[in-house]
């Protein structure tokens, strides 16, 4: 009989989801980051249930025999520090989980602005009767950023609404079973004068970080609006808030920013035509149960020795099925 | 050479969409609510270009010729008085030109409550950074009261992007194209408490005026939402005002009220889980092109002796087709 696989499991505060039936299969040691490098030693497998949580790189040189670190998260931005990079460890993600619940907040968000709910709120408080103008999806045209399965089910959701979306991913094509055209990152700026929504729903990398910029912001329509459910960091976050205070965009939805939780001192917090919702879109709560299943599904898979399900591209930094 | 036809147009502040082409091909006589006996002697159509307008009933003893009224809205019940419907002057409305936009708000003001948006704004104020729980629409179940142009086109949104739609009509049947499930309207109280969310976008007659009784509201869900974007009479508002102040559903997104402009000592204004909007879903301002096209193409009809469209059924207070 195979001796079973140790799981080192940094957790946070909140109980760790399926735990009765992973310890059935395995060694499993429960830890917080203080405790991480003693879990570390001779663990085969890191499970970051916490996955907000720092101190893997600090307990790097104690992970004698790791093999795999699965994130319970769609980014995995935060963790790609250079050990873990060099290294043979496999990592996965939770690629899928998150994308309809993302998909429907950022529809959310988009039908927020084009019905003006938060003028209709601020009337509402002044005990105000006032019409004002909507504008309608039908036809309007989106840009999401971000090609992967987020980016993915929010096109569609969109599409189904009948907005006219297309794509921006690393390379240019058409055809795109998702998007028709996707454009090229590099071209975010010559295009992005051509939508009247933003989504930002890339993973964040080397090559994605600051990708909304201020010469992004200079090209869009003053009327579009911008929905970032991906990380703070895609965007510029002063040239942004510089924009909205300018009126040279119409509103913003942010659900991630540069520093979380955002700080109290954030300009952003007092905007009008801003949406701040504190990194909620994928409602990660809600998906315990699938998160803990996709895990024990992926644990089963490498103890068959079966290819694991998710497997995030190091040097890339997101899954490049 | 045929004589021109006459029409009273009964304008308010806002200029008459279409106005030019119209005294092309008719004798116009554009009047305010005082001047409509004048208007109306003689008129053979008169055109309710400012449909929230009263005195067509004062006026209607000086309606000597008049075969046809034109409504540019979607809402026909407060102009349904006893001399008109005895009459045989015909009646048409604007159905259609309002659905998609309608249909839109009705989405946006679901998924406000299904991510919690108003939690989002609150917190926003206080510059509080806190997760909070959030539903999807996927699988989620909605019913529609009204199977006419505007509640199918709202059912055929809400099916587009995952929710389980039914219907609520005059008659019970199954099959139907938009609902599958259509309930018979004396079953509201017996089915309400199996939806998620219900949409009251029906005419107001006196068979639907306060549908939404206290019955059906202690029959609804506790997590259940309403949305009205049909009439305000259509639910009992001061039922409804005490369901939501005790938590027996857990919000109203409220585009139309008993009486409107909504007073400013209504208790609805300050309540934390009501959306007020001032009647603006079918966004009448954007549509005045579409309206004033649709009443141009109607005087063709009239004029070729051919049906016209959209004709009410003046005892039930919509159009049947």
């Amino acid at each position: 009989m195979q001796p079973q696989p140790v799981i080192a499991v940094l957790a946070g505060n909140e109980p760790v989801h399926g735990l009765a039936a992973l310890e059935q299969v395995a060694e499993v040691r429960i830890t917080g980051a203080a405790g991480l490098p003693e879990a570390l030693a001779g663990a085969d497998i890191l499970y970051l249930w916490d996955f907000f949580a720092d101190g893997v790189r600090q307990a790097w040189p104690a992970a004698d025999s790791l093999q795999w670190i699965h994130v319970p998260a769609a980014g995995v931005d935060k963790l790609l520090f250079p050990e873990l990079v060099a290294s043979d460890v496999v990592l996965t993600n939770a690629r899928g989980i998150f994308d309809r619940a993302m998909a429907e907040h950022v529809l959310g968000a988009v039908l927020h602005f084009a019905k003006d709910f938060g003028r209709a709120a601020a009337q509402q408080q002044q005990r105000q009767w006032q019409r004002y103008p909507t504008t309608d999806l039908a036809g309007a045209s989106v840009l999401v950023a971000g090609t992967g399965s987020i980016g993915r089910c929010t096109a569609a959701l969109l599409t189904a609404v009948g907005m006219r979306v297309q794509g921006l991913g690393r390379t240019a094509r058409t055809g795109d079973p998702d998007f028709g055209t996707v454009h090229a990152s590099e071209d975010f700026a010559p295009v992005a004068g051509n939508f009247d929504y933003v989504v930002l729903a890339a993973p964040l990398t080397p090559a994605t970080r600051k990708m909304l910029g201020r010469d992004v912001l200079a090209a869009m329509k003053p009327t579009a609006v911008l929905v970032n459910v991906g990380r703070g960091a895609l965007a510029d976050e002063a040239a942004l808030e510089d924009a909205l205070r300018a009126g040279k965009l119409a509103g913003a939805a942010l659900d991630v920013f540069e520093t979380e939780p955002l700080p109290g001192h954030s300009g952003l917090w007092e905007l009008p035509n801003v949406l701040v919702t504190p990194h909620l879109s994928g409602d990660a709560n809600k998906q315990l149960p699938a998160l803990a299943q996709q895990f024990a599904d992926n644990l089963d898979a490498w103890k068959a020795g079966r290819p694991l399900m998710n497997v995030v591209d190091k040097n890339l930094g997101f899954v490049a099925s």
